[in-house]
This record gives C-alpha cells, structure tokens and sequence, in this order.
C-alpha cells in the first residue's frame, strides 16, 4: 500500500486524539494509504520527545517550519492552542502539503479567511476536524434529516456545557487567555453547537446575542497571583437560518454537573431529533405516527449505521475519540478522490463569521449578520 | 367550618381545572373553609347549564354580570379566554370580592395594569393561577435554591414546547386569534417559563427576542375556508436577570413529539436543578460533592415535600390538576389569614412586562427592558 | 340518572384511593348511574365518623354487618386489611350485593376459593381491584399485544421494589403480621406483578420460588417492645406460563431508592414493551423496524389511548388515583350491562394459586404448580 | 523497557477486541513492559496471514502447538470458540508461558477444571478475560461497595439481553453448535451476569434454574438446510449467595431491542447501585440520605475513577473496547508482581460451577449447590 507521511504539530489533548485516530485508522478501516507518523513538532523538547514516543511518533521535531516543508511529509495536522493555526497552515500550504486542522479554525475571522486563502491560493486539499460530524449518531441524524424523516426543519437548540472552570481557584490556564485562545467558550463550545448546526439545519444568516465572564479573575497557573480572565465563561444567542429555521446556541463552561454535555434538539415539520454527547450513541428520533408515537433511542452501534461496521456489534458501544478516527479516514478518502472533504476552512471561515457576529451583537445590542458574501 | 362561596366564569379546559381543584381541595387538605361551588356562568345556556352538572356547580348563570356582585359569593374564579379577563376582574374587584385569575393575567400590559390597579383600589385578595409553581418538584426547587444548595444561580433555561397545531389543516381556535388571546406560544407558554424563572430565579431586567409563526393561514374551525393566523406559532429570547443570571427562553407549539414540555434547567455555583412537565414529580438535582457526583432524579413524592402529605405514599405519584389543588389550598391559606399569595396580579403584571418587552425587542430588534419601575 | 348505592368498608390508606375514584368518577366520565356514597364503615366510631366526612361519604357506621345488607346498598367495596375480606364478601354475596373487593383477593388460596364460590352461588357480579389494570400505559400495553405489535410473548420480567421498611426501626405495622396481612411482599407487591403478568402474557403454569425476611424483628407500633416479624421482606420466582413464555416475578420492600417500583419487560417476537409506575405514564415500546428502532418513549396521554379522553389534553399527565378512577367506571359499567368484568373473583383465584404455589415452593425447594383445574 | 512477547490464538470478534488492547495499552498507559504481538495463530493460512496484518502481528502460524512453546513468547493469549481453549491453555501451561483466556474459560465445568490444575502444576501466572470488571462504572460500583456506601447487600438481579437471534432465519452459527460453544446465552451472556455477581456480591451458594430453545431449528450457514439448535436461546435462575444475599441471573438472545444489554441492580441496607452495558460510562448510584435522595447518574469520566486518567477529560466517554485494554494493562501488572491478578481460572472454575448448577437444576427442577470445596 502507498504510504502518507503525517506531521503533527502540537501534543496536548488534541495532540493525544489526533494521534489516537492516525494509529488507530488502519486497523479498523480498509484504507487507500498507510498514514505513517513521520515527526510530532513541539517548542519544548524534553516533553516533545516524551511525546513522540508515548503516541507512536517515529521522530520529533522543535521546528515546524523546517518539518512543515520536508519532502516525505504529505498532511501537516495542527494540533496547537489557536493562535498557531495561521502561522502553520500557511507555512504548510505554501510547501503544498494537505492541511488538517483543529477546530476553531483561528482566534478571529481575520485570520480565518487568510487561511482558507492561503488554501486556496496553493491549491491544495485542506480540512477542518469538527470531530462531532462524525459521531455515528449524528451522522445518522444527518442521513435521517437528508432523507425527510423529520420533514422542514424549524427549530434548532443548542448547547454545550461543561463545569471545568466552576471552582474559582481553577488556574487562568491558556484556554482563558485570550491570546492564546482567541475566546472562551465561544471558540471552544459554541464553535461546536455551530458546526453541528450547519451541518444538520443549514447557514446562519443572523443573530444575537450576549458573552458573559461570571468569574473576571483566577491565579495564574502554578502561582498564588491572580490575573484577570479576558475570555467568556459564557456566550448565548439566538439565529435565524437562512432557509428560515430558528433557533439558539449556548455554550457555558459554568454549568455544574455537565460535563461534556454538547446537547441539540431539531424540530421538524413531520419529526424531531435529539442528542447529547454524554450518551453519545444514542441518537433520540421521534417521527409522527400517531398516538403511539414517542422519541425513541436509537443506539447507533447498527453495521448499517455511519463508521460503525469497522468497529463492533450492535450495542458494543464506540467512545469519544473514535469521532477522530473517523474525520482521518475521511481524510485520507478525501487526499485518494482529490476531492474537498467537509468540514474544510470555508467552513471554517463561516463558523468564524457566526462567532464572530455574536460577539459584534454582545457589542451592539442588536442582530448581526453572520455572513457577507461567499466565503 | 365556615364556608366560601366561589363563582367561576368559563368553563372549558381550565373551567374544568379550577372545578376539580374546588372539589378536590377539602377531600385532602385541612381548610380553615369550606369552599362551596354556587355558580357557573358561560354566555351558551345550554352548554353551561351542562358543564355546571358535570362540574359540580350548584347553579349556573349567563350573566357574570349579576354573579359578580351576589351576596353570597366570596370568591370569582376567572377561566375565560384572556380578552374577558379584565371586564369581569374589575367587576369582582369593584364589588369587593376575592379576584383569582387564570394566567395569563390579561392579553395586553395595559389591561393587566389597569386589572392590578382595579384590585389594589378595591383593596381585595387577588391571586393569579400560574399553577406550576404548585408542582411539588418546583415547590421543592425553590426551597432547595433557598436553602443555598445550588448557590448563586448563573444560567436558567426555559423551553415551553407543545405539538398540537404542528398539523397545518388543524383550526384556527379562539387560541390562534389574536383578539381573543391576545397571542400565540407567548402568552398561553413563555408566559409559563417566566413565571418559572422569576420564581426560582428572580426579576428579568432584559430581553432580547423573536417571534415567529411559520403556519400563516388555517381552516376556521368547522369550515373549510382559511383565515390567516395572526399570533406566534414560535417565541424565542435570551433573559438578563436583575440578580446578573443570564437565560434562554422559549415556546413552541410546532415541536413534534414534545407533548407538554416545559423544562427548565437551572445552573448555579454550586449545583444544578432541571426538571419536565412531562415527567412532573421528578426532580433533577445535581450538588457538587466530588467525582461522584452526578444528576439525581429525586421522585418528589415523599410526606415531607411540599405538598405531598395530603395525598399518597412516597412513588405514587400526582397529576397535572392537583397543581391547581394546591393554588386553590394556598389561595384559601391567603383568604384566611388576609395575606396575599403568590403569584398574584402584581406577578401578572410583571410577567406580562417580559412578554411585553420580547414583543418590543421582536419588532425592534434591540434589547428591551422588561420593567418602569414597580408593578 | 338511575343512582346507586355505595357502601366502603375500610378508610385507610385503600379507602382512600376508593373514595376519591368513587367520588370523581361521575365527574369525568359519562356513567349509567350516579354512585351514592351512602355509608363508610369501620370499627373504630371516631375515626371512621372523622373519615366518612373528610372522605365525602353520606354516614357511617360501625357495623359493616347491618350496613351490607341494608336495601339503599348495591355495591359493597371492601377496603380492609386482608383478614376481613372474607366475612365482608360472603356477607355482601348473601345479601345479593355486587361486591368489589381491593386486593389481594384475601389472605390464603383457600379463603379466596370461598370468597369465589359465594358470588357464584349467589349469582352477584363482583370485580377486584387491581388497579393498575386501568392505568393507561398498562392498558395500552394490553391493546398493542393483542394487536399483535410485538408478535408472541417469549419473556416476562416483573419486579415490585419499594424501600419504607429499609430501616429496622420501622415499626411492625398490620402489614407485618401475617394473621392481619397473610403475607409481606408477596400478597403485597407480588401479586400486582402477578397481576399484570396474567392480564399482559398469560395464565402461569408454574413456578419456582423462595422467600426471604431479612429483618425479623420490629418495635410494636407506639412501643420500644420488639416483636417477630412473620411476613416476607422479599419474594422471588421463576414462572412458566401455559403459552410457553418464561419470567421471573419478584417482590422487596428493601430496595432503598425504590419508592413505588412495579416494572415490566416483556419480549415478545416482533419487539418489546417495559414500563415503571414511577412514572406510570410512560409506555416504552420496541417495535423491531431495522436499524433505526429503539426503545420509544410513549407519553400516554393521548385521546385515543385508553382513559384518557376524559382528562386533559396530550402531555398533561395523570396520577396514581386515577387508576381506582378507571377500575370504578368500568365496575359501573359491569353493573348496566350485567357482565362480569376483569379482573374479578376468578381472577382473585388463580392470582392467589400462582402465590400459593411460590410459598410451597419456597418450602418444597421444587416447580410447583400453580393451578389444579379451573377457578 | 523489557519487552514481552505475545502470541495470540483466534482472531475473531474476540482477537480483534484483545489484540486492540495489546496495540492500545502502551498508549495511554504507563508499562512495567512493552507488549510485542510476535504472532497470530489460527487454522486457515489465508486468513490468518490477513488478520495478522490487519491486526498489528509481526507474524502468524497455522500451529499454536509451535507457537506456544516458542522461547520469544511470555504470553499466550487464547481467543477462540470455547472447544479448543483447554487444549490451547495446557500447552502453554505446560510450556510455562502465562495464559490469558477470554471467557468462559471453558465449554465444561470438567475442562474448567483441568485447565485450573494445569496451571497451579505449572506455577505460571494466569487471568481469564471478563472484561466487564474494568469497565470503569463496575470498578466504580466495586469501591463503592468496598466503603461501604450501600451497606451490606440484600439483593442482586442481573440480566444480559441481546436480539441478533431473534429471526428464525439467521443461520447456526459457531455459537449456537453445542460441539463448539458449549451452551448457548448460559455460557456467553449468563457467565458475564455471573461474574459481576461474583465481584460485586459474592459466591453464590445455591441455584434454581432453566433454560430454553424458542428456535429449534435454524439454517447451516451459506445453505438453506435447517440444523438443530442444541443450545439454549436463555437460562433464567435464582440465586443464593453464601452471604445471604439473594437475586436473578437471567440471559437472552431473543430480547428485541436489548442489542447488548447487561444489566444489574444491586440494593444494600443503605442504598443501590445500577448499571447497563448500553451506556456503560454511567453508574446508578442511590444513597439514602433522607427526602431528597435519588438515582444519581455518575458519569464516570473523572480522572479519579479508575482507570479514566489515562483516557480523556470529564464527560469524554470511553468505548466497550477499552475494558479489554484495562485487563490487559492489569496483566501485565501481574507479569510485573507476579501476583495472580483477578479474574483467573479460579474465577473461572467458580463461574463454571455456578453455570453448572444452573444446567443441573433445569434438568433436576430443585436447587443445587454451586460448590464443592474450593475451586
């Protein structure tokens, strides 16, 4: 079999996922390449190199600009807190390389859309890892959705919630540094609720809504100091899509006792769809049938069921990161057809416009456009 | 024991509510009075004259008009439509009697403030029937929210969904005419949600919002021709409340499979509340006590939760009407001890003051302050 | 209407349910005949006076033995502790009343064997109340199986936990005494699961079983004297039914967390039902429909759905009494058309010969059977 | 780091879930030694050259007899139908290799007890592979207990439901030929309930049981000719444990709906525990702490839990493969201590005994004893 040479710069959480999901593909999945880990590139290099070799890396790597550009490295897969995406996806679509990025695409929809040109401009395949798109339920819901099980869609509400940060003496690590981070849980939670949104209803035209930070000050990491907090704990909104639906988006990282709770519901004209990433194999789908209708539980372990006969039987439940596993398959589809691959950056770019319009509405007090052209 | 005569007008679907609760509240609570149901009134003899049998009544009257001012009546219970709110309050009101109203306490803010003004001028017992907050399971949430289990509270999450009119040919009932009722999800649900949030969460300063209604034009009720629908099938918002909570809030009668759904999920510092009409007695708590944690479904049926001695042994749970039961009870306490309750008109007003203020912001597209000043 | 008349022994914890079926059954639903309820009876004059008032009965009396046979009495609904309803039905059936008995049909085999061959032989109808027959879930359950919706039932799984005897310092009431209650979980909690076993999957043919006390022994009621406790804590079987299905039926009253826990699953060919009476208005339903089925959740609350058209609208959910509610009209029912309604004395009988058969086999350590011929 | 080298036998639907485990373990976790898969072994040169490719082994062999005496090879682990684990284990055994076997350890209590006498004669290390024990929310439900939080424990009730039997269609496979199985829900989902029962209550002294064939005849596969079926379809039982408890085991192959459904309720003196394999990262937890205690549902994600801190953060569930990965990291520890880890051929012979019994009784219709000595 061909081989594909992988890059991966950063090895924090999502570098441990990505890495899952590159060693992982090939044993569960026929594919048309052997991914092969070629160099894991990180600043520092004591833990850089512990990481390489804990995650299956053959080399590792203090320069991405020097491996980004290497002859036997075909994806560059970004990893990093989000304020490296830029620097790296241009570097590696200049070298020509696939790029393969985290989610959010970038800290602001300036960057965003210089990225997706740089993309452009190289001509090269790119990708965005909105992991949850592949999540067996919801892309059965996507299936059920495109099928007309559940008829027009008209309501969209979604949220994420997570309870990390409520104690207030959690440290002001780089995910409450807007440097680093770009925002709180706007990028980090909303950017999800958005994806899955686009996804399974249609583009956002509009919106509104509000940001709120409940705990403005924690110590800073190792240290008894204590800086401010310049992100979001919270952001909300209401949306108006495009092809008419309604909705609102959430995400809190303040919400005691959920703990990864990414959670929509999807009214229909003939059904409805819910979901949450806690019971993530369930996917709860309600048709009209008559009285003795009801939201049923479909647990998506089925072999007919999206990703799912690479893995187990019926009822063999799938965990958190096979969602990973998923996105490089898909991946390495999309390097074989040469065809884009979704969600990519002009995904990513129109993400940004809807987190981007909700924080120019928690500004302005009123309804923003999400959009202005194409992207 | 002494008694109390009560008049009701209206006798459909919450004239059926509020008579069982007449009937039922001295079969199972101990009342400083007998409650003696003397008269219906309805403007269609026949059709009253029959519910007044089936219901309980000793008489019936077409003249509301005449009952209100009866010697013999201590208490006029209004259950019409909300256009016949207001008329029939200030009578009551005027002859000095004990005003209890089903919500919404009117159609518009200005009739609900003139019907405050009328009882407060008359200097009379009013109480409006927000019958939720008689849920045990809600009863319960406040007291825990009082007691501090929860802490701060920082989100509530409110949703009032129904099903009923997702059928695009069922008629345009009195519920669908804006001059009968005033409007569509928003007064007859979000009205319910509000009620909710300002009882376990406190006053709402602000909203933003939306209304929509996605089915334009129905079939008259027994005819074939269409009238146009002139009231909100949908109506969404995000809440700032006064204490700095922030919320969602939203009706729908267009979502599919949610029967009764009103949901509210209520996060504070230190714990979460969540809880559905549709599986009323349970009562969904989270107290942060470590990894063991978890959402606890607390069936709230035990003789020490509000309500509950009166009726059976802990699992053997209560319906929808006995909410009204217990206003009924508590609206006797209030007689007895010339105390007001709650929720009364000034709750009414206020309430209507949110709905108010997302009518506003619907058609401004700004955030709206939900309050002028006092009640 | 055509009135009749209602005489109640007993006015505890049953004579409650009964009374408020007896009084609210007339006011939801169309009845043949206004039940009187002309005379509460019990041994204690003032109790059973205080009750007979706050019950809403016309008088009362301390002998059940003139009030049975007096001529303004149709109906004798027996309300008693388990050890007096033989006396109060062979009475009753001499006196050519219908009798209505709550269950257990009676405290052995043998006496229910009596209670069966008086009705007979006095020609009288006669039901027994096993109320949650009539709960709409259940009823609908029935309807959905004959139906053929899950084809041919292969399993049967009942259990009835409740947990109010969890601490040893419970008192040893009357329903720990064997001479006043014949048995502890299993005429208790068992025989409802037997119940519901019959009427949904068939008649048992027999079983195999054991039974347990874990606490043996209790303070008296008022007292510090501690006496043996003589009825099971727990019952437990395996049951063949005649039709070839297998099950297992269990009974506790030391589950802690269990308040009120009746649940069922049943598996049939073509899918599968479960339900809980904690949340009784639920039906779950598994129709085998390819890889999108799941378990559904019915709201059972519909119009159409059995009941409920008397009630409220969709999603506005009933409670425990409203199955006594039921059992009475259809009791009424029985009573115009003269025929025999379900379950009655027969099914007293054979319910009484299915525990008969776990207490001996608990005894033999062998399958006993659990009929000898026709009730 | 040493290594260790491992030879597999079978590669199946259990090689597949093993050898993940071998290739995953140095992944996520700290090793005492790093695993090498040397070599895949099984009967068909095909298709054992492919699965060892696919799997991740440097090699494969159609001879275990070879393999397993090879100097290279540590560990032997035995993944194939029941019929060929004694043979396979006894050369290892005797070869002095560590044996890991998948369960049931044996098609015979006879066999199960040869293989436990060979490697007590051997004095090599070896675990049986009920994988279920380190699945997060059972390790979480054993410390549980261990402290004591729901007291001592009065009832067990375990089932293991599944459906991809229930069309009369599908063909006799491996699994439903005695020859090669052994028994059919008995040994493959009946020893599963067996061993959490064994884990989390204790021995279980005494049983009564059956077991049942619904479907008598199915086809061969790839032919139309229908064979018997000489396994049974479920085995239902009641048990007694040695330390007074008492409780159900019940398994199904025809539960539609229930696609993998292990399930256990367990109430001690002073609260519950329940858990389903379905949605196998919650535990059920009950604690009686006065009215507003409840069901809590832990999601079990927490670095505090076992095992999880390897994983991901809260709420980021981990998949049924993962329990494997757990039993092989605890093996290796073992290889490490040279302390025999649990479950072992002890536990197995222990299982065997209790599905014995189980056997006996359906064929005798009594109770029988469990036990004989020590395993």
């Amino acid at each position: 079999m061909k081989t594909i040479g992988v890059a991966m710069v950063g090895y924090q959480f999502m570098g441990r996922t990505h890495s899952n999901a590159w060693r992982q593909v090939g044993k569960f999945f026929d594919l048309p390449f052997e991914p092969v880990l070629k160099v894991l590139c990180g600043r520092r290099e004591e833990e850089v190199k512990k990481a390489a070799h804990s995650l299956g890396w053959q080399a590792y790597s203090t320069s991405w600009h020097e491996v980004v550009s290497r002859k036997d490295i075909d994806v560059v897969d970004i990893c990093t807190p989000g304020d490296a995406h830029m620097p790296v996806a241009l570097a590696a679509a200049e070298a020509k390389k696939v790029v393969f990025c985290e989610k959010p695409l970038a800290n602001t929809l300036a960057e965003a859309e210089k990225m997706l040109a740089a993309v452009k401009r190289a001509g090269v395949l790119h990708m965005l890892c909105h992991n949850y798109r592949r999540v067996p339920a919801i892309a059965l819901a996507k299936q059920l959705i495109d099928e007309g099980r559940i008829g027009t869609i008209r309501h969209y509400r979604g949220v994420y919630l997570q309870d990390w940060i409520v104690d207030p003496d959690f440290p002001r690590v780089w995910r409450l540094d807007k440097s680093r981070a770009g925002s709180g849980a706007l990028g980090d939670l909303v950017s999800h609720a958005v994806d899955v949104a686009r996804y399974l209803v249609g583009e956002i035209a509009e919106v509104t809504g509000m940001t709120r930070t409940f705990i403005t000050e924690r110590p800073l990491p190792g240290s008894t100091k204590r800086a401010p907090v310049d992100v979001d704990d919270a952001a909300l909104s209401l949306v108006r899509f495009e092809n008419g639906a309604v909705g609102s988006i959430e995400g809190s990282r303040l919400a005691p006792g959920r703990k990864n709770y990414l959670r929509f519901e999807i009214n229909g004209t003939r059904g409805s769809l819910a979901w949450d990433l806690e019971r993530m194999n369930d996917l709860e789908l309600y048709v009209e049938e008559g009285p003795n209708s009801g939201f049923r539980q479909v647990v998506v372990t089925d072999a007919k069921h999206p990703y799912i006969s690479a893995w187990w039987p019926p009822g063999h439940i799938i965990g958190y990161e096979h969602s990973f596993t998923h996105t490089v398959r898909d991946l390495l589809g999309s390097i074989e057809t040469q065809k884009l691959a979704s969600p990519n950056f002009e995904d990513g770019v129109k993400n940004q416009r809807v987190l981007d319009a909700i924080e120019r509405s928690a500004a302005s007090g009123r309804w923003e456009k999400s959009s202005a052209g194409p992207a």
